[in-house]
């Protein structure tokens, strides 16, 4: 049979019975304009979209590919592989094949009438090496950095895209309640995170959790128990655990649960693309009162951003007022981390990645728009002994905010 | 307590009682070494190592943080964080902390006496931004890149990295050796692939495939059953899968299995950031004969492959001669791909990243080394129907080579 007859003819129903949805039309014109309006202040006369994740939110696919979108006239979608495929999932009109990447000027000068003279191109991700080919092939055109535009333009999530996320958010609920049944005295860190991640897949967890990086890795597995809790490391988290290797000194370990010890389960889901994040404690018996003390600061000061998140508070003025709540409640010293490492957010931008706008953060004073989505995580460490967090991603409504990571709020004891 | 002081006091007990081996310093010396051997014939003065798995290779650590490697003296480990766990895992002698990256010039002006004239740098991978940073950093400096370096070296395993590797596999064997007692009529894809992970991430599988590329992801739930095995996708595989949605269109998808269907397992491991990748195939009763057929011509393919297997024989000629035998057996139109869509490797280079030197490939006329490793994968794809393969891991021996990934080479029916 032939392989682009058989996608033609049958991908789209099989895809559709299986839960595909695909992004509509008015979806990627609306964000395109979006674009256009900022990128027009700045003067350039086109972008070359090269990164996965902007790619997919400007063209509704993630085959392989770059979209030139000029500032007027038709975007243009080049697909290296598969083009079938990109056809059925893109609602753009212009799609062409691209064999290979010296072609792209002249796929541009054929479908778009000209180069540009200016082109916008992801230069925080980017590579060197590219970015040479890209001087060759466009000898007279000037770069800029697109970057901050693509940023501001996706922080502000539509509704098709909120309900992504709220679907993230339920599978994630699905994971917890079912946690409580495995979760057993003597289960390592990783076999019991590797147990949840295969709950979270079964009901649709894509697996992968993006983020906007050279080195930086996301991973879904981060369960610390006792004293791994209170381990910091590489990543920009109040605590990193132990980790399985040098190669991996992150998330779970080989280390036995056990009981009385407090166990935090910071578990991030992904549906079409889009995250849900979300921290929850456990425990097998109860745990110390200290754990438990800490926890409910976490669950106050957690309240109080909450009591702040409407459109037009300022972001940073969020991080600080929590900061000082942390210092009055006792937790000067653990807050966000043990002393000269404590990270300086409290809340960070979720969507298609894990580090998108805003920071709810030291610096970042900008204010709250309806529509953001963020991730909002106090946690509380004590280095040999373990740490307690609680964690859900919420968006900015009109009038306050709602959560999208619905499951319970509390302690889940077994 | 103080983190630092307990990092340093109690972290390597801990960690090496949990199945933590670090790099030891003779491995480290021996590839420093390697490497400047190469560079000098370059004319460089240093090389600055950011990329993960480079820096891991060089350094013994993941810990975030840059390497410096002058021509000669001592090499400087700047860390960012943390500083206590880096000093813990790597064995280079000067680890500094790393404030702000605007200290790098400053660190090392003092620590290794003067700033270089010429920088290698990992052009292949290095955002532009951070180029231009650099650029500011060393304002008299000329950059060359240095990946090619770096990849080179890299291609040649020492046993210390090919002892990590036949780890890998052995986690592989467990996996595979329990799918067979999960594997059910009417589970989906994706749920059997989620408790592979689980089970693999039990024996102490790192969960992250890592692979050189801005958006290529590598993933280790790639079930592919029936018709989904006739699908292509973005990846450079011989047929990529449906997946869960446009924007992850590879792997498991929500597809349920059924009896008598070609079962396609493609599972890899890491263990110490190092991977092993294997394919086997399964059905729920017999499979078709059409399927049979064209297991075992991969399997031919497999054993002719391994006959070249040796230092010394081209890559180019092996993959020209296994195209030659596909065509022979009657699998022109459908060895590694559909008419059109074909993928132009039989195997690719292994190690810390997925897609490693050597590559057995057309256009890649090299001879194989001791020491080489890589993962050998015929595939036959018929659109509509499905997909069969087998693949294996390997080392180039001295005599010949050695498979890394023991489990039984049979189809497993269940």
């Amino acid at each position: 049979m032939n392989h682009d007859e058989w996608v033609r003819q049958e991908l789209r129903g099989l895809s559709q019975s299986l839960g595909f949805q695909y992004t509509p039309i008015k979806e990627i014109e609306n964000r395109i304009t979006k674009i256009r309006g900022r990128v027009e202040k700045r003067e350039i006369e086109g972008l070359l979209v090269v990164e996965k994740m902007n790619f997919y939110y400007l063209s509704g696919t993630t085959q392989d590919g770059l979209l030139f979108i000029p500032l007027e006239g038709k975007p243009l979608l080049m697909v290296k592989r598969e083009l079938e495929r990109a056809k059925l999932e893109s609602p753009i009109k212009n799609i062409v094949a691209l064999k290979s990447i010296r072609e792209i000027p002249t796929l541009i000068q054929t479908h778009c009438g000209k180069l540009p003279n200016s082109l916008g191109l992801e230069l925080d991700v980017l590579p060197v090496k590219d970015y040479f080919k890209y001087q060759e092939f466009f000898p007279n055109a000037k770069f800029v950095d697109v970057s901050p535009i693509l940023r501001e333009t996706r922080k502000i999530k539509s509704p098709f895209e909120i309900d992504l996320m709220r679907k993230a958010g339920e599978i994630g609920k699905k994971v917890y309640r079912e946690a409580k049944k495995i979760l057993k005295k003597g289960m390592t860190e990783i076999e019991f995170g590797g147990l949840l991640e295969a709950i979270a897949k079964k009901y649709g967890h894509e697996g992968l959790l993006r983020v906007r990086s050279l080195n930086y890795e996301a991973y879904t597995w981060h369960v610390l128990s006792g004293i791994t809790g209170g381990i910091v490391s590489q990543s920009d988290s109040p605590m990193g655990g132990l980790g399985l290797s040098p190669a991996f000194p992150v998330g779970a370990s080989r280390k036995k649960m056990r009981g009385h010890e407090p166990i935090l389960v910071d578990f991030g889901t992904c549906f079409h693309g889009y995250q849900a994040d979300e921290t929850r404690m456990f425990s097998i018996g109860k745990m110390r009162q200290k754990f438990i003390d800490a926890y409910k600061a976490c669950e106050e000061i957690h309240a109080t951003l909450l009591e702040e998140t409407r459109s037009g508070t300022d972001c940073e003025a969020i991080f600080l007022k929590t900061l000082r709540q942390a210092e009055k409640l006792g937790y000067k010293d653990s807050y966000l981390g043990p002393p000269g490492l404590q990270t300086r957010f409290i809340a960070h931008g979720i969507g298609l990645e894990l580090n998108e706008l805003p920071f709810i953060a030291q610096g970042q004073s900008y204010p709250l728009e309806e529509g953001m989505t963020f991730a909002v995580e106090p946690k509380i460490v004590f280095p040999g002994e373990g740490s307690v967090g609680l964690e859900n991603t919420v968006v900015v409504t009109k009038k306050g905010y709602e959560i999208l990571t619905p499951v319970e709020q509390e302690i889940f004891q077994v």
